[in-house]
């Protein structure tokens, strides 16, 4: 598999990966992951099978690959300027990505992988511990100003933002909207403010 | 399918749907929701395929009668004397569900059936109303003694303690350990008491 670094942006090969990336975003989507089928890949990513077979060799590395784009091409960090508003960014960003059609599907197709699949677990882990760390500097910023108590773990607030969220989208079946969104972040920021996130 | 009330309990027909709903249970921890057939589980059961048939007539009747009879069998509401505690018990119950290795499986293939079916999803969503309804009463109590604001919803603040557990189950991965029940019953009574669930 190629490593992040390695390929001239725009070249061959990254063509080729970003094509086989959409392709099979499209297979999960249509058919989750018991569909997904490197062949089916590479016919509907017009790839030679045996590129893809050489590249990624086996769905679950290909679902990784897939899973490091995704980490690597969502949103950045929004700098609002205050913690609530800041979580509120992130907290609107995992609603509108499991609220949209297609990524919804993706995110499903994703999770049902990892409840069957151990790489694909570990694969999805890594994808949560990229996205929270790039959210966790505004929970330490306010921590070094003294809006949350000293000893909050910036890690457990981001995941607070995104808990309620996914509680909806895979159990409750509560509606995603906007208020969903707001409250998420407004529990997140009092829990956090009353010392919740306190590492014990 | 036979309506709750209806069936003398120890009689031949609770007999047989109990029997039948423990080897849907299995069917659905060993081979998942994809693997679940009616056939199949008659003869799990020893009971006979028509009997079967003509009691659920398909999977997702099936499902949904197992969710009924799992939101039934579930423990009760605990009386702790305090709106932590009570919350704690309920934390320390959602997390000993989906740490144990039969329960656990079978929440993975309910939800998994729900993201896939819209009738399992009506089931799942019903489930999940039952069980809030049986412990929102502790919420109730604290908001009618003045330890939680006016107008506060208790079926959100009862959710807000699921919902990071859930979260570690499907998402992120992170230990379902005591602590996180811990941490999930006392972010949800901090955010409550800040009035974060109070209806807008």
């Amino acid at each position: 598999m190629t490593e992040p670094g390695t390929v001239r942006p725009g070249g061959r090969t990254a063509r080729v990966r970003a094509a086989v990336l959409r392709a099979a975003e499209d297979a999960l989507v249509e058919k989750g992951f018991d569909g997904l089928d490197l062949a089916d890949v590479a016919r509907r990513a017009e790839v030679g099978k045996t590129t893809v077979y050489r590249r990624w060799g086996t769905v679950a590395a290909l679902l990784a690959d897939l899973l490091t784009d995704m980490a690597e091409q969502s949103s950045p960090r929004a700098e609002t300027g205050s913690l609530l508003g800041d979580l509120r960014a992130n907290a609107g960003l995992v609603r509108r990505t499991l609220a949209d059609p297609r990524q919804g599907a993706l995110f499903k197709a994703v999770i049902i992988a990892a409840a069957c699949d151990e790489r694909a677990a570990a694969a999805l882990r890594r994808f949560y511990r990229t996205r929270i760390a790039e959210w966790a500097p505004c929970v330490e910023r306010a921590v070094a100003q003294g809006e949350l108590p000293a000893g909050t773990d910036p890690h457990e607030v981001i995941k607070a933002v995104s808990a309620p969220l996914y509680y909806r989208f895979l159990a409750s079946g509560d509606p995603l909207d906007e208020a969903a969104a707001d409250l998420a972040a407004r529990a997140a920021v009092a829990a956090a403010r009353a010392g919740a996130y306190v590492r014990p």
